[in-house]
Protein backbone atom coordinates (compact mmCIF):
# COMPACT_ATOMS: atom_id res chain seq x y z
CA UNK A 1 0.00 0.00 0.00
CA UNK A 2 1.31 3.40 -0.55
CA UNK A 3 1.61 6.09 1.77
CA UNK A 4 -0.87 8.43 0.03
CA UNK A 5 -3.65 5.15 -0.20
CA UNK A 6 -3.18 4.31 3.55
CA UNK A 7 -3.43 8.17 4.75
CA UNK A 8 -6.55 7.95 2.64
CA UNK A 9 -7.66 5.15 4.60
CA UNK A 10 -7.01 6.37 7.74
CA UNK A 11 -9.20 9.18 7.31
CA UNK A 12 -11.94 7.39 5.85
CA UNK A 13 -11.88 5.03 8.78
CA UNK A 14 -11.57 7.75 11.46
CA UNK A 15 -14.41 10.12 9.97
CA UNK A 16 -16.34 7.24 9.54
CA UNK A 17 -16.96 6.52 13.56
CA UNK A 18 -17.01 10.49 13.72
CA UNK A 19 -19.82 10.95 11.19
CA UNK A 20 -22.02 8.13 12.60
CA UNK A 21 -22.26 9.69 16.35
CA UNK A 22 -21.98 13.37 15.40
CA UNK A 23 -24.39 13.37 12.03
CA UNK A 24 -23.86 12.65 8.27
CA UNK A 25 -24.13 15.98 7.59
CA UNK A 26 -24.76 17.89 10.44
CA UNK A 27 -21.01 17.19 11.39
CA UNK A 28 -18.74 20.50 10.51
CA UNK A 29 -15.43 19.53 8.30
CA UNK A 30 -13.73 21.44 11.32
CA UNK A 31 -14.26 18.42 13.38
CA UNK A 32 -13.28 15.77 10.80
CA UNK A 33 -10.16 17.97 10.35
CA UNK A 34 -9.46 17.38 14.31
CA UNK A 35 -9.82 13.69 14.19
CA UNK A 36 -7.47 13.26 10.67
CA UNK A 37 -4.86 15.38 12.43
CA UNK A 38 -4.46 17.14 8.74
CA UNK A 39 -6.08 20.64 7.61
CA UNK A 40 -8.22 21.40 5.14
CA UNK A 41 -6.05 21.10 2.31
CA UNK A 42 -4.62 17.55 3.63
CA UNK A 43 -7.70 16.05 3.69
CA UNK A 44 -9.20 17.79 0.19
CA UNK A 45 -5.67 16.03 -1.77
CA UNK A 46 -7.46 13.01 -0.95
CA UNK A 47 -11.19 13.76 -2.03
CA UNK A 48 -12.54 15.73 -4.04
CA UNK A 49 -15.68 16.92 -2.27
CA UNK A 50 -17.13 16.66 1.49
CA UNK A 51 -19.42 14.89 -0.09
CA UNK A 52 -16.90 12.11 -1.93
CA UNK A 53 -15.71 11.89 1.62
CA UNK A 54 -18.75 11.72 3.72
CA UNK A 55 -20.44 8.59 1.00
CA UNK A 56 -17.04 6.54 0.99
CA UNK A 57 -17.19 7.30 5.17
CA UNK A 58 -21.09 5.70 5.13
CA UNK A 59 -19.95 2.95 2.86
CA UNK A 60 -16.92 2.11 5.12
CA UNK A 61 -19.21 1.82 8.10
CA UNK A 62 -21.77 -0.30 6.32
CA UNK A 63 -18.74 -3.01 5.43
CA UNK A 64 -18.07 -2.98 8.58
CA UNK A 65 -21.00 -3.64 9.82
CA UNK A 66 -22.03 -6.28 6.75
CA UNK A 67 -18.63 -8.67 8.05
CA UNK A 68 -19.91 -8.83 11.22
CA UNK A 69 -23.10 -10.11 10.17
CA UNK A 70 -21.97 -12.15 7.07
CA UNK A 71 -18.72 -13.27 9.00
CA UNK A 72 -21.43 -14.96 11.80
CA UNK A 73 -22.91 -16.87 9.04
CA UNK A 74 -20.17 -19.15 9.18
CA UNK A 75 -20.38 -22.34 9.52
CA UNK A 76 -24.00 -22.38 10.21
CA UNK A 77 -26.08 -24.17 7.74
CA UNK A 78 -29.58 -23.97 8.45
CA UNK A 79 -31.56 -21.60 8.04
CA UNK A 80 -32.98 -21.11 11.25
CA UNK A 81 -29.34 -21.52 12.66
CA UNK A 82 -28.21 -18.22 10.40
CA UNK A 83 -31.31 -16.22 10.95
CA UNK A 84 -30.53 -16.79 15.00
CA UNK A 85 -26.88 -15.71 14.56
CA UNK A 86 -27.89 -12.31 12.78
CA UNK A 87 -30.61 -11.77 15.82
CA UNK A 88 -27.37 -12.87 17.83
CA UNK A 89 -25.06 -10.21 16.30
CA UNK A 90 -27.33 -7.26 16.20
CA UNK A 91 -28.82 -7.94 19.31
CA UNK A 92 -25.38 -7.68 20.93
CA UNK A 93 -24.78 -4.01 18.70
CA UNK A 94 -24.59 -1.55 21.66
CA UNK A 95 -21.47 -3.43 22.89
CA UNK A 96 -19.84 -3.34 19.24
CA UNK A 97 -17.45 -1.02 18.06
CA UNK A 98 -18.83 -1.78 14.31
CA UNK A 99 -21.95 -0.26 15.46
CA UNK A 100 -20.71 2.72 18.06
CA UNK A 101 -23.22 5.35 17.06
CA UNK A 102 -25.91 3.03 16.05
CA UNK A 103 -26.52 1.63 12.93
CA UNK A 104 -25.15 3.72 9.70
CA UNK A 105 -27.78 2.84 7.40
CA UNK A 106 -30.41 4.26 9.91
CA UNK A 107 -28.84 7.24 10.83
CA UNK A 108 -28.19 8.05 7.56
CA UNK A 109 -31.78 7.45 6.46
CA UNK A 110 -32.83 9.62 9.37
CA UNK A 111 -30.73 12.06 8.21
CA UNK A 112 -31.12 12.14 4.38
CA UNK A 113 -35.26 11.22 3.56
CA UNK A 114 -36.57 14.44 3.15
CA UNK A 115 -33.28 16.29 2.65
CA UNK A 116 -30.83 14.92 0.59
CA UNK A 117 -31.72 12.84 -2.44
CA UNK A 118 -27.87 11.69 -3.36
CA UNK A 119 -27.06 10.33 0.42
CA UNK A 120 -31.05 8.92 0.41
CA UNK A 121 -29.89 7.01 -2.71
CA UNK A 122 -26.65 5.33 -1.21
CA UNK A 123 -29.00 4.72 2.65
CA UNK A 124 -31.55 2.77 0.41
CA UNK A 125 -28.63 0.98 -1.50
CA UNK A 126 -27.64 -0.06 1.65
CA UNK A 127 -30.96 -0.86 3.11
CA UNK A 128 -31.87 -3.12 0.45
CA UNK A 129 -29.01 -5.48 1.03
CA UNK A 130 -29.55 -5.55 4.69
CA UNK A 131 -33.29 -6.27 4.17
CA UNK A 132 -32.19 -8.91 1.19
CA UNK A 133 -29.50 -10.53 3.47
CA UNK A 134 -32.67 -11.65 6.21
CA UNK A 135 -34.82 -12.66 3.32
CA UNK A 136 -32.67 -15.00 1.45
CA UNK A 137 -32.13 -16.81 4.16
CA UNK A 138 -35.96 -16.60 4.81
CA UNK A 139 -36.83 -17.86 1.53
CA UNK A 140 -33.76 -20.92 2.22
CA UNK A 141 -35.39 -21.84 4.93
CA UNK A 142 -39.44 -21.93 3.46
CA UNK A 143 -37.79 -23.71 0.65
CA UNK A 144 -36.21 -26.52 3.45
CA UNK A 145 -39.13 -26.38 5.08
CA UNK A 146 -37.87 -24.92 7.98
CA UNK A 147 -40.26 -21.78 8.06
CA UNK A 148 -44.14 -21.30 7.32
CA UNK A 149 -44.99 -20.24 3.58
CA UNK A 150 -45.01 -16.25 3.75
CA UNK A 151 -43.85 -13.29 1.83
CA UNK A 152 -40.48 -13.42 2.46
CA UNK A 153 -39.48 -9.45 1.86
CA UNK A 154 -42.24 -8.41 3.90
CA UNK A 155 -40.98 -10.54 6.18
CA UNK A 156 -37.60 -9.73 6.49
CA UNK A 157 -38.16 -6.10 6.32
CA UNK A 158 -40.73 -6.27 9.71
CA UNK A 159 -37.41 -7.84 11.32
CA UNK A 160 -34.88 -5.47 10.37
CA UNK A 161 -37.34 -2.54 10.96
CA UNK A 162 -37.96 -4.15 14.33
CA UNK A 163 -34.45 -4.15 14.99
CA UNK A 164 -33.33 -0.60 13.72
CA UNK A 165 -36.15 0.50 16.02
CA UNK A 166 -34.83 -1.47 18.92
CA UNK A 167 -31.27 0.21 18.24
CA UNK A 168 -32.58 3.67 18.55
CA UNK A 169 -34.26 2.88 21.75
CA UNK A 170 -31.50 1.79 23.12
CA UNK A 171 -28.96 4.31 21.93
CA UNK A 172 -31.33 7.14 23.46
CA UNK A 173 -31.46 5.89 26.52
CA UNK A 174 -27.92 4.35 26.95
CA UNK A 175 -29.81 1.07 27.63
CA UNK A 176 -28.97 -2.27 25.57
CA UNK A 177 -31.81 -3.97 27.18
CA UNK A 178 -34.51 -2.28 24.60
CA UNK A 179 -32.64 -3.84 21.52
CA UNK A 180 -32.51 -7.06 23.43
CA UNK A 181 -36.07 -7.20 24.12
CA UNK A 182 -36.85 -7.29 20.68
CA UNK A 183 -34.01 -9.44 19.45
CA UNK A 184 -35.15 -11.98 22.09
CA UNK A 185 -38.96 -11.71 21.02
CA UNK A 186 -37.63 -12.41 17.14
CA UNK A 187 -35.32 -15.05 18.09
CA UNK A 188 -38.20 -17.19 19.88
CA UNK A 189 -40.51 -16.59 16.74
CA UNK A 190 -37.55 -17.99 14.49
CA UNK A 191 -37.23 -21.04 16.94
CA UNK A 192 -40.85 -21.34 16.65
CA UNK A 193 -40.69 -21.34 12.61
CA UNK A 194 -41.58 -18.06 11.72
CA UNK A 195 -45.68 -18.98 12.44
CA UNK B 1 -53.37 36.96 21.42
CA UNK B 2 -50.99 39.51 21.12
CA UNK B 3 -49.12 40.55 17.63
CA UNK B 4 -45.96 39.83 19.41
CA UNK B 5 -47.44 36.29 20.70
CA UNK B 6 -48.59 35.55 17.19
CA UNK B 7 -45.23 35.97 15.15
CA UNK B 8 -43.43 33.93 18.00
CA UNK B 9 -45.96 31.09 17.29
CA UNK B 10 -45.79 31.73 13.76
CA UNK B 11 -41.95 30.97 13.66
CA UNK B 12 -42.26 28.06 15.98
CA UNK B 13 -44.81 26.01 13.63
CA UNK B 14 -43.04 27.08 10.52
CA UNK B 15 -39.58 25.92 11.88
CA UNK B 16 -41.11 22.80 13.22
CA UNK B 17 -42.17 21.78 10.03
CA UNK B 18 -38.66 22.79 8.80
CA UNK B 19 -36.69 21.07 11.22
CA UNK B 20 -38.37 17.77 10.89
CA UNK B 21 -37.48 17.19 7.23
CA UNK B 22 -34.10 18.77 7.30
CA UNK B 23 -32.63 18.38 10.65
CA UNK B 24 -33.12 19.53 13.85
CA UNK B 25 -29.43 20.04 14.35
CA UNK B 26 -28.30 20.92 10.52
CA UNK B 27 -30.80 23.13 9.26
CA UNK B 28 -28.69 26.33 8.95
CA UNK B 29 -30.52 29.60 10.43
CA UNK B 30 -30.72 31.09 6.98
CA UNK B 31 -33.27 28.26 5.88
CA UNK B 32 -34.83 28.93 9.32
CA UNK B 33 -35.14 33.10 8.37
CA UNK B 34 -36.72 32.08 4.79
CA UNK B 35 -39.68 29.49 6.11
CA UNK B 36 -39.95 31.94 8.61
CA UNK B 37 -40.53 35.29 6.15
CA UNK B 38 -37.81 37.07 8.62
CA UNK B 39 -34.57 38.51 9.00
CA UNK B 40 -31.92 36.79 11.83
CA UNK B 41 -33.03 39.83 14.06
CA UNK B 42 -36.56 39.25 13.99
CA UNK B 43 -36.16 35.93 14.81
CA UNK B 44 -33.99 36.47 17.80
CA UNK B 45 -36.20 39.29 18.86
CA UNK B 46 -38.25 35.67 19.69
CA UNK B 47 -35.75 33.07 21.36
CA UNK B 48 -32.97 33.65 23.26
CA UNK B 49 -30.94 31.13 21.38
CA UNK B 50 -31.08 28.85 18.27
CA UNK B 51 -31.32 26.11 21.25
CA UNK B 52 -34.18 27.53 22.46
CA UNK B 53 -36.21 27.65 19.38
CA UNK B 54 -35.13 23.72 18.41
CA UNK B 55 -36.35 22.95 21.32
CA UNK B 56 -40.01 24.83 21.12
CA UNK B 57 -40.25 23.58 17.50
CA UNK B 58 -39.60 20.12 18.65
CA UNK B 59 -42.21 20.54 20.93
CA UNK B 60 -44.79 22.23 19.01
CA UNK B 61 -44.10 18.78 16.61
CA UNK B 62 -44.02 16.39 19.60
CA UNK B 63 -47.48 17.98 21.14
CA UNK B 64 -49.49 18.25 17.60
CA UNK B 65 -48.39 14.29 17.37
CA UNK B 66 -49.54 13.46 20.16
CA UNK B 67 -52.64 15.57 19.96
CA UNK B 68 -53.58 13.17 16.75
CA UNK B 69 -53.23 9.76 18.92
CA UNK B 70 -54.97 11.01 22.31
CA UNK B 71 -57.66 12.09 19.86
CA UNK B 72 -58.08 8.75 18.44
CA UNK B 73 -58.67 7.05 21.66
CA UNK B 74 -61.33 9.27 22.12
CA UNK B 75 -64.87 7.31 22.95
CA UNK B 76 -62.81 4.04 22.84
CA UNK B 77 -63.78 2.49 26.00
CA UNK B 78 -61.68 -1.14 26.04
CA UNK B 79 -58.12 -1.36 25.76
CA UNK B 80 -58.11 -3.08 22.60
CA UNK B 81 -60.29 -0.69 20.88
CA UNK B 82 -57.85 2.17 22.28
CA UNK B 83 -54.81 -0.14 21.00
CA UNK B 84 -55.77 -0.77 17.66
CA UNK B 85 -56.58 3.32 17.28
CA UNK B 86 -53.21 4.02 18.00
CA UNK B 87 -51.77 1.61 15.63
CA UNK B 88 -54.63 3.10 13.01
CA UNK B 89 -53.02 6.68 13.86
CA UNK B 90 -49.55 5.69 13.04
CA UNK B 91 -49.77 2.83 10.07
CA UNK B 92 -51.57 6.30 8.70
CA UNK B 93 -48.66 8.26 9.67
CA UNK B 94 -46.85 8.31 6.00
CA UNK B 95 -50.33 10.34 4.56
CA UNK B 96 -50.77 13.11 7.73
CA UNK B 97 -49.32 16.13 7.92
CA UNK B 98 -48.80 15.70 11.75
CA UNK B 99 -45.70 13.25 10.49
CA UNK B 100 -44.35 15.45 7.35
CA UNK B 101 -40.70 14.07 7.68
CA UNK B 102 -41.43 11.17 9.98
CA UNK B 103 -41.74 10.85 13.83
CA UNK B 104 -40.02 13.91 15.48
CA UNK B 105 -38.93 11.82 18.20
CA UNK B 106 -36.90 9.50 16.37
CA UNK B 107 -35.84 12.10 14.45
CA UNK B 108 -34.40 14.08 16.76
CA UNK B 109 -33.59 10.52 19.19
CA UNK B 110 -31.37 10.32 15.97
CA UNK B 111 -29.25 13.48 15.69
CA UNK B 112 -28.49 13.93 19.80
CA UNK B 113 -28.02 10.33 21.04
CA UNK B 114 -24.12 10.90 20.98
CA UNK B 115 -23.96 14.34 19.63
CA UNK B 116 -25.98 17.01 22.04
CA UNK B 117 -27.15 16.16 25.50
CA UNK B 118 -29.52 18.94 25.96
CA UNK B 119 -31.74 17.61 22.95
CA UNK B 120 -31.20 14.11 23.61
CA UNK B 121 -32.50 14.66 26.72
CA UNK B 122 -35.60 15.97 25.60
CA UNK B 123 -36.03 12.96 23.20
CA UNK B 124 -36.04 11.01 25.83
CA UNK B 125 -38.50 12.55 27.75
CA UNK B 126 -40.99 12.96 24.91
CA UNK B 127 -40.24 9.14 24.20
CA UNK B 128 -41.08 8.24 27.70
CA UNK B 129 -44.13 9.86 27.30
CA UNK B 130 -45.13 7.83 23.62
CA UNK B 131 -43.97 4.96 25.59
CA UNK B 132 -46.18 5.03 28.96
CA UNK B 133 -49.40 6.09 26.50
CA UNK B 134 -49.13 2.72 24.95
CA UNK B 135 -47.76 1.11 28.48
CA UNK B 136 -50.96 2.10 30.17
CA UNK B 137 -53.28 1.16 28.07
CA UNK B 138 -51.35 -2.36 27.84
CA UNK B 139 -51.72 -2.56 31.91
CA UNK B 140 -55.41 -1.28 32.22
CA UNK B 141 -55.97 -4.45 29.65
CA UNK B 142 -54.24 -6.76 31.66
CA UNK B 143 -56.14 -5.67 34.80
CA UNK B 144 -59.60 -6.09 32.80
CA UNK B 145 -58.76 -9.46 31.49
CA UNK B 146 -58.20 -8.22 27.63
CA UNK B 147 -54.46 -9.10 27.11
CA UNK B 148 -52.57 -12.24 29.04
CA UNK B 149 -49.77 -11.03 31.88
CA UNK B 150 -46.79 -9.72 30.63
CA UNK B 151 -44.14 -7.08 31.69
CA UNK B 152 -46.48 -3.83 30.08
CA UNK B 153 -43.45 -1.95 29.86
CA UNK B 154 -41.26 -4.21 27.86
CA UNK B 155 -44.36 -4.35 25.44
CA UNK B 156 -45.16 -0.59 25.03
CA UNK B 157 -41.32 -0.44 24.11
CA UNK B 158 -40.84 -3.08 21.77
CA UNK B 159 -44.27 -2.05 20.02
CA UNK B 160 -43.29 1.62 19.59
CA UNK B 161 -39.80 0.55 18.44
CA UNK B 162 -41.32 -2.28 15.48
CA UNK B 163 -43.69 1.37 14.79
CA UNK B 164 -40.80 3.77 14.49
CA UNK B 165 -38.43 1.34 12.43
CA UNK B 166 -41.44 0.69 10.20
CA UNK B 167 -41.97 4.76 9.86
CA UNK B 168 -38.19 5.12 9.14
CA UNK B 169 -38.20 2.46 6.92
CA UNK B 170 -41.49 4.04 4.72
CA UNK B 171 -39.63 7.60 4.81
CA UNK B 172 -37.03 5.86 3.32
CA UNK B 173 -38.50 4.20 0.68
CA UNK B 174 -41.76 7.03 0.23
CA UNK B 175 -43.38 3.95 0.30
CA UNK B 176 -46.18 3.47 3.03
CA UNK B 177 -46.49 -0.55 2.74
CA UNK B 178 -43.03 -0.84 5.11
CA UNK B 179 -45.37 0.63 8.22
CA UNK B 180 -48.47 -0.75 7.12
CA UNK B 181 -46.83 -4.30 6.68
CA UNK B 182 -45.65 -3.69 11.17
CA UNK B 183 -48.84 -2.13 12.28
CA UNK B 184 -51.47 -4.85 10.32
CA UNK B 185 -49.14 -7.15 12.24
CA UNK B 186 -49.17 -5.38 15.77
CA UNK B 187 -53.10 -5.03 14.99
CA UNK B 188 -53.62 -8.87 14.63
CA UNK B 189 -51.75 -9.57 17.89
CA UNK B 190 -53.86 -6.65 19.76
CA UNK B 191 -56.86 -9.05 18.52
CA UNK B 192 -55.21 -12.15 19.88
CA UNK B 193 -55.18 -10.59 23.25
CA UNK B 194 -51.19 -10.23 23.00
CA UNK B 195 -50.16 -13.20 23.60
Amino acid sequence: MKKGEATRQRIVARTANLLNKQGYRSTPVSAIMEVAGLQKGGIYRHFDSRDELTLEAFRYAVARMRDRLTGALEGRKSATDQLLALLDVTGKAPRDQAFGGGCPIMNLAIESDDADPKLRAAAREAMNALIGLFERIIVEGIEQGEFSKQNARTLASSMVASIEGGMMLSNLYKDARYLKAITSDLRQRVRDGLR
